[in-house]
């Protein structure tokens, strides 16, 4: 591959440095083209770096930055106070075209903030969105859906918007053709849903770009039958959130089940290799690095809970994104997709 | 215990009268002082019944109805149009007083609007709500989460009833003395969140007489912090039908993974007593029969697509509801609930 440069906000999260710099030596060794800027306060990256024995890679560097957003920071305060936080110094990059992604576990809300302030929406974009991939009951097919999070309250011409976005990241990363895009709704049938879903729906239903599949309700999400599932940043956020509670809830159980008595014990030997492979697929950092969709700029967020694997995933999405050149062929598809709809909607009239 | 009467929608739900009779006949059998009304059409119920050879029962009677709500119906046409409905003749024999309660697997909307104009809402509630229990990650300790699906674009003092009545019912039933009420949010801290669940926080933390604990993520539903989740039917539908789509998402895994090699079945072999309780753990079934509360009357909704056991379950929770005497318990909680918080809140001004 061709030389890439990440920005990394070595600062945000829960655990910082001891998990950012594990994770970017990691990433470091398995990609000979890339090259990784560690953002954050110098001395404490370099006493992490020297940690681990490795703080002469050429392809490393650390990029000083003074401040450090609060996970429970409002974003506000952050965008206006905290100048030269590691998060905004990563951005500030990405802005100067001296790295070509940047990834953060730190506060969400700060982090849209200052990526949508630093980097601007794309045209015909009001909003951008938080989209990740879903694992599901088809095989190795996965799913994409968004808004996890990036907004709440949002109207129908937002949900639209986001419909066109996550149908494009899923034909130019996914390369299917004509991504299904579904709903997420409490109801299959027409009269069921709330107020802005329903006018979604009518928006979608309208445009002919768009391969749209209807409602799908929560139930539906992971059984591979929609490329695309749009909703409200609450809705999405609460899905996700709850997905992970389900699954750490059933980790349990299925470690509890297998140490209740001396009997199960020894099953638990016998279905061990089984059953730490079947952990690991039900591990929800597994699908970590949320992408923020709709910037001019790549920007990947990790969950701030994620451990080192968990967090060079993170690192290995936004490669991915830039070896892609993902937001150029948004814009332009983006762009082309507004083009019709315009149409369309003169046409109609 | 004394005789208790229950009338079973035996047409509604996805399956039927081959569920619902077998179902009903089944918790007949465990229960000596209950008596079952079958309501529907009384040719088909007979012909169920001599299949399952128990139509001598003394304690089991048919009532004749002539019509079904389909289960894509809108609620305002069932309600319009079918006034004989195996649904609306059920709930009209609660409130004649015929039957203690009344059970449906049927159309959840058109339920829920023929139970509020039939039975009317209690006094100082504006909105019924569903409310069900959810299993935790703390033994034998579950939770109470609303509402699931009644109400969408719910205001903030809907969703502070529905916390007043979840508070009132925790205690009634589960017999906690002050029950741990959370806000369902996509973040902890203050300054997250939709303007709905904002404008509820400031409400519930006003409330003296409530427990009220914060916000609460969809990550921790399950882990048993909180005894009663409040939240917009919206995103409660979608919490609740994607945990059962994660949880069966993960049963097909544990399937599948012991399915992949001849040492994986032999490990299944060995594992089976402890694969069987643990799925059966992570069944959604177990936990069907959600309440409609708010209601001069008990209605449990029963899953759609419950089988016989999962139905059999719902008519049990009718019969604790009866037992229990849940309605006037609630009433008269909620009642001076109301009175005092219109006293503090006289006292504020």
């Amino acid at each position: 591959m061709e030389t890439i440069t990440i920005a990394v906000d070595a600062i945000g999260g829960d655990h910082g440095p001891p998990v950012v710099v594990p994770a970017a030596l990691h990433v470091l060794a398995a990609y000979p083209g890339l090259n990784l800027i560690l953002v954050g306060d110098r001395d404490i990256l370099l006493k992490e770096l020297q940690g681990c024995q490795a703080a002469e890679n050429s392809r490393l560097c650390i990029h000083h930055a003074s401040e450090r957003v609060e996970m429970n920071e409002s974003p506000a305060q952050a965008l206006r106070t905290k100048k030269d936080s590691s998060m905004r110094v990563a951005i500030n990059l990405v802005k100067k075209g001296l790295a070509n992604a940047c990834v953060s576990a730190g506060n969400t809300g700060a982090l849209m903030a200052t990526a949508r302030f630093v980097l601007k929406t794309l045209p015909g974009i009001d909003r951008p969105a938080i989209i990740s991939t879903f694992p599901t009951m088809k095989g190795q097919k996965n799913m994409r859906m968004l808004d996890l999070g990036a907004n709440v309250d949002t109207r129908a011409e937002h949900l639209f918007q986001f419909a066109v976005m996550g149908s494009v990241m899923a034909s130019a990363v996914d390369n299917i053709q004509t991504p299904r895009v579904c709903l997420l709704n409490i109801g299959e049938e027409d009269i069921k849903g709330n107020e802005q879903v329903k006018e979604t729906a009518v928006l979608l239903s309208r445009a002919s770009f768009i391969n749209y599949q209807g409602y799908i309700e929560g139930d539906q999400i992971y059984n591979g039958d929609a490329d695309v599932i749009v909703c409200d940043g609450f809705v999405g956020n609460v899905a996700l959130k709850t997905s992970e509670g389900v699954a750490i809830f059933i980790r349990k159980l299925i470690q509890e089940a297998f140490e209740q008595s001396f009997f199960t014990k020894l099953a638990a030997l016998v279905a061990l290799p089984v059953l730490k492979s079947l952990i690991k697929r039900i591990d929800p950092n597994r699908y970590n690095g949320a992408s923020f969709i709709g910037l001019q700029g790549i920007v990947i967020k990790s969950h701030g809970g994620a451990k080192v694997k968990a967090f060079a995933h993170a690192i290995e999405e936004a490669i991915m994104q830039v070896e892609k050149n993902i937001p150029e062929r948004i814009c332009k598809e983006v762009e082309q997709v507004l083009r019709l709809s315009s149409q369309q909607k003169n046409s109609d009239e």
